[in-house]
């Protein structure tokens, strides 16, 4: 059930293009998007038909919630500028790995958003099957953004800042790591004239075992089976990649230590 | 379309365990199972309901087809005392990174069926969803494999014994590799009181994105956003676990320069 409230959109990258779109299909308000890049606001504020502004001087002062999807190392900076004329809004940042007190001494009402997903452009993200993990400073506004994930996910969480930097990193791993794993078999499949779509039953495979079976227990491979034949073999035909040759020795040595 | 000719299983793992119920279901005979192991060898013997054999001596001699899944380092020992008295079989071995001239010299017929999978002994497989891909030193024979493979998968492929020992490496990355991955994010979340399936659903868009995007395109994280505070906080997370803490460092700089 979505409210009255009008959102302002602080970001127009991936995850401000993907959650914005979200929020208005699901009946929010988005009164405005700000970005620094002209062709990125411009883009979004098209795209859900509202006006966009490129200045933090130039936001609306009047809207309810101001949502902040900008790369971390942008937010320090950002947030004296936006709190200032909008100290009674709450103010929400999507961020896993910053802190909720990052607003603490600006901000009156302050919270976390964080959507648990991998955003790229061009893909369309169901948002349904989407972990959120929400956090705020006061019980009123954590009830708000547990009301608003929920018109977009059933899977709504609480959790602490500390808990959210774990589920983050880990992110990193299962996620990021996973695919870089999925590029450096694209590349070396490249090097040998073979098509990447070969990797594909495999990598839905990896990924589906793991609903059933803890990890460890999944892994496969001539790591986790001692087989210095095969790996002995992998790292002699990785000899002029010494980068990826030097990913290859440490997974498996840590695959054997687990 | 199976035929009437007599499958010898030699192993009795996780490959010989799946594709021996999926030949057999698929209408082929499988004539006898052999393990080193007695408990292997009675164990997938009872569950095909045909003979099994723990020495290789009494591995009957009558069989057209000796289709091998042992561990790679036991397949050069395994191969003399195997032909002898079988010159007329067909000799096959299922492991993606051994060649085909392991058989050179010793057997007539020879060839090679690697069904590019994971495979765990508590997970049924979805063969029809595997690529297989043969080889075979006779035309006849790798008519035969074809057609082996075809009654399991429709997507059954001829490659050289250097494609297959590329397409192994691949899928070590793809599949073993991202799976030790999760099992880094398990461990990660568990130490935090966190619990892993709450990572299913990043895990499941993380392999469907590269269906639709090259993996370098679907890249997302802090490595290729280049956000090295988010990167300098998981590293200073990772301070206890320096197994974890330089792969970390190892994929995030492989991510960078790709």
């Amino acid at each position: 059930m979505a409210t009255s409230k009008r959102i302002v959109l602080i970001g127009a990258g991936h995850v401000a293009t993907h959650l914005g779109m979200a929020l208005q299909q699901a009946g929010w308000k988005i009164a405005q998007v700000y970005s620094r890049t002209e062709a990125s606001a411009s883009a979004l504020g098209n795209r859900l038909e509202v006006p966009f502004v490129t200045s933090i001087e130039e936001v609306c002062t009047e809207a309810d919630i101001y949502l902040v999807m900008v790369k971390d190392a942008a937010l320090p900076e950002l947030i004296p500028a936006l709190v200032k004329g909008r100290e009674e809004a709450l103010l929400v940042h999507t961020a896993g790995s910053m802190p909720m007190d990052v607003w603490k001494g600006h901000a009156h009402r302050y919270g976390v958003l964080y959507p648990m997903q991998t955003f790229s452009k061009e893909r369309k993200v169901d948002f349904a099957s989407v972990s959120f993990f929400v956090e705020a400073n006061g019980e009123a506004d954590l009830a708000l953004l547990k009301t608003m994930a929920g018109t977009l996910s059933p899977k709504v969480y609480e959790a602490t800042s500390a808990q959210r930097t774990s589920l983050h990193m880990a992110a990193v791993f299962a996620c990021n790591f996973a695919n870089h794993m999925y590029t450096l078999s694209a590349r070396l499949l490249e090097k040998n004239g073979l098509p990447f779509d070969a990797m594909l039953p495999l990598i839905d495979e990896t990924a589906r075992k793991v609903h059933e079976l803890h990890p460890k227990a999944a892994q496969t491979g001539p790591a986790v089976r001692g087989d210095e034949n095969v790996m002995g073999k992998h790292l002699e035909m990785l000899a002029d990649e010494p980068e990826i040759r030097e990913i290859y020795k440490k997974i498996s040595d840590s695959i054997r230590h687990s």
